[in-house]
């Protein structure tokens, strides 16, 4: 039997691996947002003096490791791998982002799951005595996906009520080793245990309603994880979700309470929290790899550490398609990969 | 200290992890090809009757694991994690080949490095005890690839003479627990080791020419498995690359050999393996994510478990840029990840 788990998706850490810093990098709508002062900087805009938005949103990425390094006292040498991944295509803004700063990397792909995922391989990496020190990091640019994904912004279109807004952002959480003996200011965030996602889809084709698509699959996730470790909601003081927005996150509530969990009073999104929906022309709210990956980085490692919160999963979800499989007539998959977090 | 490694970048298996079957799915000009005997499926056209090329490459990848599960006498429920990616944007093609077989699934991109990786992870996960059992797979397709990559197949454009053939192929290989008990012919063969690759940049520009992008990542992933784990060149039987190419190959080569490290007479490569280079079209051979997933899964891991091979390290490179990164200037960095096989 696999020593280290508990059911068929989720782990269990013997010794929980250490998140001794983290960082995050917002764009200028972020900033002022109410999470502002959190964030450890803030574009004046979106170029940040680069010449387009890609190359921007890759120097965002690699700040956000620097400074999350950095905060540990550490050099990028001392990294023993750098877990990371964005939603460009080819995820070319980890992959340069990696060629700069020389890490051994790992590239990934969870859409906006990503953070999660990456802290989650961290653990077993860690846990499992392949690695002292691994930087998860992540990102989005608002820009850069708008094109992409969508239209080419000098168009000018108008968005759905259910639309969210691509946060520009990046974050990085630097994990150690359980044991890892540092300055006493470092964070005290452990992370416990983790559950691997599977990819569900409840038919959604609408691709302005990513949190319609991603709230089944964050939902199977949370009933998987209380199954597999016999935990009760009650037994976090947090459930954050990455990226649903107001709509996903009603969503979520009601398909777990159809399943037994009331998580009302229980549940944060960090879509939701980085933007003040009712001042900022955001839709739903925010979603992409950096809001979770900046929310996190920013905001809730720093709460959880002066004792906001005691114990908090953490489930980051990711929508898996392509403007291709769109066209080509597919629904939209859902991921969503879960951590366990506890402060001690 | 990390218990599991060997200097920065490498990783010993305290009790290697074995890939217990391998499945592999190719199109109709790979299978006219030296190899094409080993191959589990050879498709007659590159629909295989669906109505997307897309759709097709979906069906590979998830045919490649079905046959692997098979012939493993297992049922998709009882893998505990699919490991696995593509070059399509937004790896769609891993993403709903997972949500069909409904395994608990961990997204990657490294682009044609994919099949060295996925074996890199699930050894980790495996060894580290956080699964029995991991489903390993990736795959290209020459059109999808085309029309992604390149230009409209429509136009019929030509090739340049350093260019490589993207592979229609799939390929999965089923990894287990050291201790696994099956039947009596499924593979004996161990994932020994690994070393985490860095991405290397040395300045091509030339999108035809991915053989001289990524072999500087193969060199450098080489000597530093080398120094690593303190083995010598001769310690392997094969060394096998993954899509390099015959450009690419000699560059290996000559890198290795600048560097003291003479790899000639020991040295394979998948995408050399896979066309007859003087009687097919292919320039100057094979490449992407299925190139080296189905060589190593149809023909690699049978003639190893003959007895063809008793140590074999197996690099799979990937050249990490994007067609926007081209169209803004940048040069293409690669990867490379190397996994130590031996035959018990």
């Amino acid at each position: 039997m696999k020593q280290n788990c508990a059911g068929k998706q989720s782990l269990i850490f013997a010794r929980p691996p250490r998140i001794i810093s983290g960082a995050a990098v917002v764009g200028d709508v972020e900033g002022v947002g109410p999470l502002g002062g959190d964030f450890d900087m803030i574009l004046m805009d979106d170029t940040w003096g680069e010449e387009t938005w890609e190359k921007a949103e890759r120097k965002m990425f690699e700040d956000a490791i620097k400074r999350a390094v950095a905060k540990a006292d550490l050099k990028n040498s001392d990294i023993d791998c750098l877990l990371g991944g964005d939603l460009l295509n080819q995820i070319v803004t980890a992959n340069f982002a990696a060629r700069e700063l020389m890490m051994p990397f790992i590239g990934l792909y969870g859409a906006c799951s990503t953070m999660a995922q990456s802290l989650m391989l961290a653990g077993i990496m860690i846990d499992g005595g392949f690695a002292n020190l691994v930087a998860c990091a992540s990102s989005s640019h608002f820009s850069t996906a708008e094109r992409q994904y969508r239209n080419p912004l000098e168009m000018g279109g108008q968005t759905a009520p259910v639309a969210q807004r691509t946060v520009t952002g990046a974050g990085c959480s630097l994990v150690a080793d359980a044991g890892y003996a540092g300055q006493a200011e470092l964070l005290h965030i452990y992370i416990a245990g983790a559950t691997i996602g599977k990819v569900v889809d409840f038919g959604i084709t609408d691709t302005s309603n990513m949190g319609a698509a991603m709230a089944p699959a964050a939902a199977d996730t949370l009933i998987t994880h209380l199954n597999d470790t016999g935990k009760q909601i009650t037994d976090y003081d947090v459930v954050v979700t990455g990226d649903l927005g107001s709509f996903g996150s009603d969503m979520l509530r009601e398909l777990c309470r159809e399943r037994g969990v009331n998580i009302n009073g229980r549940h944060a999104d960090c879509g939701v929290l980085i933007y003040d929906a009712k001042k900022q022309n955001v839709d739903c709210g925010g979603s992409g790899c950096g809001c979770s990956a900046a929310v996190m980085n920013g905001h809730l490692l720093k709460k959880m550490d002066a004792g906001g919160y005691d114990r908090m999963l953490f489930i980051a979800t990711g929508a898996l398609m392509s403007p291709t499989t769109g066209l080509q007539g597919d629904t939209i998959p859902g991921i969503a990969h879960a951590v366990s977090l506890e402060r001690r």
